[in-house]
């Protein structure tokens, strides 16, 4: 019998009757296949959240000021954002990285500094970065898993700050999956009616405007995204390293899907944690035929999702390595 | 300002866009209204598993044959079933409840023995039990939760084993909701095809084969379930005790409609932890106007929902209690 079939058999002589444990089976299997064991346990987990600032915050895409970036990153320092309480709740281990905030940090702040620039640059007006700039945010994002892997962690969430990057996300969503820019466009963390509307008219007008090459990469680097290309980096590296990947909302599924584009079997390594309100989030993970654990209607990003949703993970390993087996607990199996 | 108001207020001016943690901000309000406190904290939370055997099991309209029900009584005793390993993972303490198993437990076994009979009769041919055993189910329900509650807990799950529970869960809930019985039937933990077709028939006949009293309290008797009623009593002496009351699937949410026929104020205290499999459960969380906190595909019981559920119900605490708010933190709010 392959690996699959000895988990799948496990699961099936597990006293529930056959598939009650839904989606918990299916990540069940997925884990140990993943981690290549029939009894899955994870190690050290981490939660990363990505910082940085977008350009296109300034042209009004956002509800929140530009500034917010630096004063969340230092939120999560002090430990008072969601995502502080969340991991502490559930043991992940939070680490906050400068992908490219436009602000000064403390060198000595628990922060791992690894800024790329001080915010992109308005991709309605020129280059967010440039191709260069995109390949070291690539780089970086896998230098901080390679860290965390060899500290002994073999499973890691992503989430992220920088206010406007929804607004990035959905051109980039646009540009990888080809899905029109209006059906990538959501309310973000507080854009609404008219507010709406303006922000994807600048998208359009900013996607129909685009002169560059003609090459996904050049037109990535051209929208931009410090931390979302330093996530994808992290998830890429993650994946070489056979670890479980947990997606988090809407902005890590569009790094996912950055990632995606270079090695489509990382599907195989990632958990996608929570269907976000944000209703593009729905149609990437439709698009790649996955079903976030959870829907809990939050649209915060940071990872809370990932934090949320870990203890679900932790449930599926739990029942794979701890139920008894019909056999063993004495229990009749179904009539036939 | 109104506790209401104050609550509120607290979870707005936390470091996150309004409104962004979603379901979790519901349940903040919501469980701070239940325990009267801006800080709500839960306190030796219980998860309650209450067993009994259907008559109407013998009429073939479930997978699993009767022996089941105590074989999985005993696999709960050993620690070795899907309810024992997520209420340790989760920090429930789980106690059994025999509350009308067709098998003799020793007495020395950690089982709280109340049985009120040795499973119901089949009311496909006579009254599942008296009207008097109904009381007593009530009565011996809440006599558990008063125990707990005087343990120091605020804080209970309801969860259930008995083989043939779907079926007269699918009855009650037509009596309680005036659902067409054809609505109200479902597959069970496995039940398909032409079995489910003569699962609904058997229900739909026994339904108008009814000649008793014209009142639901009859109804309810005839058909049964001593452990669906002793839930509701549970329940209802929960909200007595102004706990936290949390219900699984299907079944605990068709006691969750007995007790909530004799107050309907109990609403205030329930949370619905896991969305079934079995279709009915969605109609009643709708009629009821709620929606579950889970949806991971599950149909297997126990109180398995509200025991994977728990850590969201706590992570809606935590955020209250723990996270910053925009001025402690120095973060700036939403562009005005």
């Amino acid at each position: 019998m392959s690996l699959q079939e000895q988990l799948q058999h496990k699961i099936a002589i597990k006293t529930k009757p056959q598939g009650s444990l839904g989606q918990l089976e299916s990540l069940a299997l997925q884990i140990g296949t993943v981690f290549n064991t029939l009894t899955p346990q994870i190690k050290n987990p981490h939660m990363l959240v990505f910082a940085g600032d977008h350009g296109i915050a300034r042209e009004g895409v956002s509800a929140y000021p530009a500034e917010v970036t630096p004063q969340m990153v230092l939120n999560f320092v002090s430990g008072g954002a969601a995502i502080n309480v969340f991991s502490r709740q559930n043991g992940l281990e939070l680490k906050v990285i400068d992908a490219g905030v436009n602000y000064d940090f403390a060198l000595q702040l628990p922060i791992i500094h690894q800024k790329v620039g001080y915010g992109t640059k308005s991709f309605l007006k020129q280059p967010a970065m440039t191709q260069a700039q995109f390949k070291e945010c690539l780089q970086k994002g896998g230098d901080v898993v390679e860290i965390v892997h060899q500290k002994g962690s073999n499973c890691v969430g992503f989430g992220e700050m920088g206010i406007g990057n929804t607004a990035t996300s959905s051109v980039l969503m646009s540009i990888l999956t080809t899905i029109p820019i209006e059906e990538c466009v959501g309310s973000g963390t507080g854009v609404v009616h008219e507010a709406l509307e303006r922000k994807t008219n600048i998208l359009k007008e900013a996607l129909s405007h685009y002169q560059g090459e003609d090459s996904i990469e050049a037109k990535l680097a051209h929208f931009g995204g410090y931390e979302i290309f330093q996530m994808a980096g992290g998830m890429l590296k993650a994946f070489e390293r056979d670890m479980l990947i947990m997606v988090d909302g809407f902005i890590s599924t569009v790094a996912f899907l950055v990632a995606h584009f270079y090695q489509p079997q990382i599907i195989q390594n990632a958990v996608f944690c929570h269907c976000s309100q944000e209703k593009a989030h729905l149609a990437i993970l439709n698009k790649l035929n996955v079903k976030a654990i959870l829907d809990l209607r939050l649209r915060l990003g940071e990872g809370t999702g990932v934090a949320l949703a870990f203890p679900l993970i932790q449930s599926a390993l739990a029942f794979l390595n701890e139920m008894a087996s019909f056999e063993e607990a004495g229990v009749s199996g179904i009539e036939s």
